[in-house]
């Protein structure tokens, strides 16, 4: 099947399975994100108690695990979230938020890739190049630079660590270590809202539900959000507090003609 | 007094007085309960520490518990504070999110429900129904369904637990096991936006902070949010971010007049 | 140089630079401060981890620490973040939301204050009245009233403390001890949105990470915002919904040309 076929196809599928998305993320984009899981057409939950992560991820249909603002304990919860939606197959999305930056943030995303199977880590080039043992700089969440380009990196990381990985960027790359896919969408101001990289992860995490090939998810998580932004920025120009607005307007108001108008996906 | 007439003082008393509401909430909604009870007219404060609860609420005219994204330490300190409030005669909500969905929800929401006296607790019917012993499905925070209706969920949990019920859905159902509040304010785009169910137990709080009557402080929270909802509506149509700003700059516009005009509510 | 062209300066300082700025803050306006920071043009970076705030303050240049959700943990990993930021010499702004209300907010205020060099305290009347020992009454988070005016808080508490003193309300007043300003700008809609005094805080870090005088730095934000926030009333009215995202959209379009018009800073 053409890929922006299945893009429309899951997106559909989302929007009339509802699946419930289980969120241990961060205390900076927990709202947003959920608004949009919820905008997208999935249903969102926000649990980390270690009481309750295996009994609430048995019910989900995805699992999404972001270190944005993490603690060790959440960690934790993180793990044994991660271990039991492996035992009952639901899809785990990671973003690494800050790898690189500090020996907590890349230690324990690592430990997360060692102990969980992860179908797809989404992050910026700096984050995904530290995972991969590739030199880069990340200065907090923003990835600064890295020594090889978004391809390498993607394509490293997905052959090394046999998930699959979205390294989002002014082009956005997916790989799974053997297809590469170049994804254009997007617009600038994007980047003036803090938690569209977050968004990105969560709302991979709502096609990973509904979409057995993470490959797949990954490219149209990446590209709903992308034209989501493009339309957004249509509407609200340079003013980041309108544009943000409008990106929950947009990702609601998004259908598959807009995607089979506007996305722009490259594979290789 | 006519019930109407009773809403419109008690929203005239809440800009008058400026009650300080004290919650100990979710992560999720934190900010956006702190801005509902702001533009309603209080004054709320988020404080969950167990070194202060007591003391926060000894200052407060209404404490709200939700227990959203609930730890075993934060569930201490909503006990604490709540018995502290009993003994000040200060009233306590509470929001039971996702009762029904996992063990530590529910058994934590039956805790507070048996050490704190509750005046109001405001769910969805799924929520009210598990807490209430009745069959019903919820998929993380949302109702999936209930072996009864929101009537007979709403007049059990009162009768039985002698706390007023407000189960929100489509048509808002408010008893106090005598007598029962169809509230048919509201709108659909209400449920597109994360957080709304909790804004309303927080605008509930609002209300049992000047109003002696716990019925008729549940009645006149669910009627200010759902009148505000639709007057959102009216300005922002089906996008949901732009219905999320609107609906604050509406809960701050609401008056008497409207109150008048718009209240739907039909008493039993 | 005129105070109005260091403002400037630092301003586009920010812009070119980037700086990253730490963030230990609470849990209500996180989200909030991150897009203030980064609408203004500086990178924001939120990090509590007791295990990782002493290497993440180590890549920033400004650290912001903020009670407002305060439990002792949380304050463990403010002062190790200070002592690190001291010894780097990086500049530390401090809010204490709540000083005042209860013991913990003003007990754990003074040993950051006793234990960290505090470049500038940004906090309201009555928060600053409390650390100054000077009566005050503060509900929740509310100045209520105190016993001197603004300027005898701000000057009294930068004497004794030997931290800038910036203490906002209608007039905002900023003092070392020796000079004091008063600032005109703002508008009555800032006090309709949760968490603007956060954000001056935080703002207030983004001009310290640029500017080596914690005067003009404390001057430099309060200036900014309250333009900032006079530019979003003029298009948003009473609507504090519109107004908040219409306020992250004025920190953005924010430039010199509207310092050298709108700002009204009185020295004294």
């Amino acid at each position: 099947m053409d890929q922006l076929e299945a893009i429309c196809r899951d997106l559909e599928r989302i929007r009339q399975d509802r699946p419930l998305i289980h969120n241990i993320t961060n205390f900076v984009v927990m709202n947003e994100t959920a608004n949009a899981i919820l905008c997208l057409g999935a249903l969102p939950i926000m649990s980390h108690a270690i009481e309750e992560v295996e009994e609430m991820v048995g019910i989900a249909s995805a699992l999404v695990l972001n270190v944005g603002t993490l603690t060790p304990d959440w960690v934790d919860a993180m793990e044994r979230a991660g271990k039991r939606a492996n035992e009952l197959d639901i899809p785990v999305i990671l973003d690494p938020v800050g790898a690189g930056a500090t020996r907590l943030r890349t230690e324990s995303s690592r430990r997360l890739l060692n102990e969980v199977r992860i179908s797809v880590v989404r992050g910026n080039a700096g984050e995904i190049a530290a995972l991969a043992g590739i030199d880069s700089e990340v200065r907090g969440v923003e990835s600064i630079g890295a020594s090889a380009s978004a391809e390498e990196i993607a394509a490293r990381f997905a052959s090394t660590r046999g998930s699959v990985a979205a390294v989002t960027g002014e082009v956005d790359v997916v790989s799974d270590g053997k297809q590469t896919a170049k994804i254009h969408n997007g617009h600038a101001m994007l980047g003036k809202v803090v938690g569209t990289g977050c968004m990105s992860t969560a709302i991979v995490g709502c096609f990973a539900a509904v979409e057995s090939d993470p490959f797949t998810a990954a490219v149209g998580g990446l590209v709903a959000l992308g034209i989501a932004g493009e339309m957004a920025a249509d509407t609200s120009g340079e003013r980041p507090g309108t544009f943000h607005a409008h990106l929950y307007d947009s990702l609601y108001a998004l259908d598959c003609a807009r995607i089979r108008k506007l996305a722009r996906v490259a594979l290789a």
